[in-house]
């Protein structure tokens, strides 16, 4: 990957808000802009001269091998002693992440600043915003292909389930839960990408239910939400099956999300304001009756973390642009009677966007 | 789980500090006092009247089930919300947790408290330390029973996988990190505990090695770090076998590292000095002419985190307390060699500590 091209990237920014240095704390931020996969890093980024890389004394052979590019300082107060060398540098204006810093590592750095300044003048802390989270909404082709071998596990993991009759009567969602975990780790995956959830019958109609002893039974719909962290990265894929025999309600609740889903999917364009992209999806459902039962934002950026910007939903600002990976995720729940979600993965670029999650979306009836 | 007890126990500490109200907002904190395992919740405990519990619409129903007895307050903007109800209930000193409250999340903190308060008295914020850490650090019953299951899980996985010849030459370490993982999740996990380490030949000497595609020989130390996830609780636990047959200089090291533990294990006593416990262990290393190659401390305390408090090492400052909940683990690492590293979990208790990882010490040849 990229580091220092990423690096290049935020200095820029920085160099543009007249900091001449920036301490990067967020461990992922820290992760996207140097390859450290530790515990405990941090980066001082300097506007015109060698970035520093800290970590403590147990990462020192892995920042070795993964941060070979960059100075390694090696202290058990990591971040304090990056401040400290800020100072001992002359930096003036010292770009922090304040949605990253606690007001006790605030205080923390203040008092190492002022200490390491002597009587000097005391370097001035800025906040940086989130610089570094606008910077990965964009992925480069490293990132794209990371992506795309998570999408890949959790794609394979689903069909080697379905294939084996593991998603039938008689099991309980835990069964199920646990099953796709664990075949995501056999296929390579690092993690699960977030608590995997499985909900059947009724239960399919909480957008975020947690698998529980719940028995999945003949008729019933069966919803999984599910992704694999691969190199850090992490997928998202939502598929609603049902079990047995559709029902006629079933197929036309599915056939709506279909739909909408279709219709979130074709207007992921770039240029695209996230809000307009939200409604192309929603105005499906709304036209059908069942505004009220999508309760939830259209979908989210997703990298790093599983959910990052940019965010796609009615309240949403900002435009859509070439690179971003984003999930389009509409849902119909139905409170008692059950929910059908649909959710790709994918990434926006000029003309289609490209799919991820390739899961077939016909309605499985297993 | 007692969450009323546990919140009863911290309104005493608000109350002995003058507080009004306290605004808990550490997920794991929240959990803690609380039940909920959602991924946005927040507390707004009161001195002498009910409490509110807070998270977003996506958990409505999970808060239902989760946290039945008190209050539920929804909101996207969770935290700001339960802000303005404390000053709308008139709130004088408003207690908050300044190690997870970001200056971001201060500063929107103050706004919403001052346009909350009208043109009246602005509710003042005051930390309040790491007080519920401090009360975690004490586990009852229930978190024992919790913590129990999860080093039973972890002993399982590896009693099977040796079983079953997994852990064999010609094996990589990743293949043997995924397989210790996927066990753990069919034996109940929710998840592992922390990145398992699978650390063979000259890799054992990294005291905190990744898994990579290292090949496991004959005649090699495999050291594994790895625990599991139960209701929360996280187990740890470290074991270092030798494959096909061990050399001298492997048995030396083992039996002095095990004599470490053991003497590490006998030193947790109720209100012992935790520097006194890791000095219990480490003169053993010290004596035998290893000081030097025991680079870290000797445990920390297990919970709801795989680090909490208590940290023992030669820095620690505090004593031992019976419930507490904490990792002894000595090692010695000859870099270019290999390492050998012992770990348990165990309960400090009245008389002898509760072991709880039951794998046995013995030089394991496999």
């Amino acid at each position: 990957m990229d580091h220092a091209g990423r690096r290049d990237r935020l200095r820029a920014v920085a160099g543009g808000a007249g900091l001449d240095a920036v301490l990067v704390t967020n461990l992922l931020n820290v992760r996207y802009l140097t390859g450290f996969t530790g515990s405990n890093g941090a980066l001082l980024l300097r506007a015109d001269s060698d970035d520093v890389f800290g970590t403590d004394g147990r990462y020192t052979t892995q920042a070795g091998v993964q941060v070979p590019d960059l100075e390694l300082l090696v202290d058990r107060s990591t971040v304090s002693a990056l401040a400290t060398r800020a100072a001992h540098l002359g930096t003036g204006r010292l770009g922090y992440e304040s949605h990253d810093v606690t007001v006790d590592g605030l205080h923390a750095l203040e008092r190492v600043l002022g200490e390491a300044a002597g009587g000097g003048a005391v370097p001035e802390l800025v906040s940086i915003r989130r610089a570094v989270e606008t910077l990965r909404a964009i992925k480069d082709g490293d990132e794209v292909e990371a992506l795309r071998r998570a999408c890949t596990v959790a794609d394979r993991a689903l069909a080697e389930l379905a294939a084996e009759g593991a998603l039938r009567p008689g099991r309980t969602e835990l069964d199920v839960g646990r099953e796709l975990d664990a075949r995501m780790l056999q296929l390579g995956a690092e993690a699960p990408s977030f608590e995997t959830i499985v909900a059947t019958g009724a239960n399919s109609a909480v957008p975020h239910h947690r698998p529980d002893a719940t028995v999945l039974r003949d008729g019933d719909l069966l919803k999984l939400d599910f992704g694999a962290t691969v190199d850090g990265y992490h997928s998202d894929m939502t598929r609603t099956l049902v079990l047995g025999h559709a029902t006629d309600w079933q197929q036309e609740v599915y056939a709506l999300v279909a739909a909408s889903q279709a219709a979130g999917r074709a207007a992921l364009a770039v240029g695209a304001e996230v809000a307009a992209v939200d409604a192309a999806a929603r105005d499906v459902i709304v036209a059908a009756g069942h505004g009220e039962h999508f309760t939830h934002g259209l979908g989210h950026g997703v990298g790093l973390e599983i959910h990052e910007a940019p965010g796609i939903s009615a309240l949403g600002a900002g435009t859509l642009a070439a690179g971003m990976a984003v999930t389009v995720e509409p849902g119909v729940y139905l409170p008692g009677h059950g929910g059908v979600r649909i959710e790709d993965t994918l990434i926006v670029a000029d003309g289609e966007p490209e799919l991820l999650t390739l899961t077939s979306k016909e309605l499985l009836v297993l």
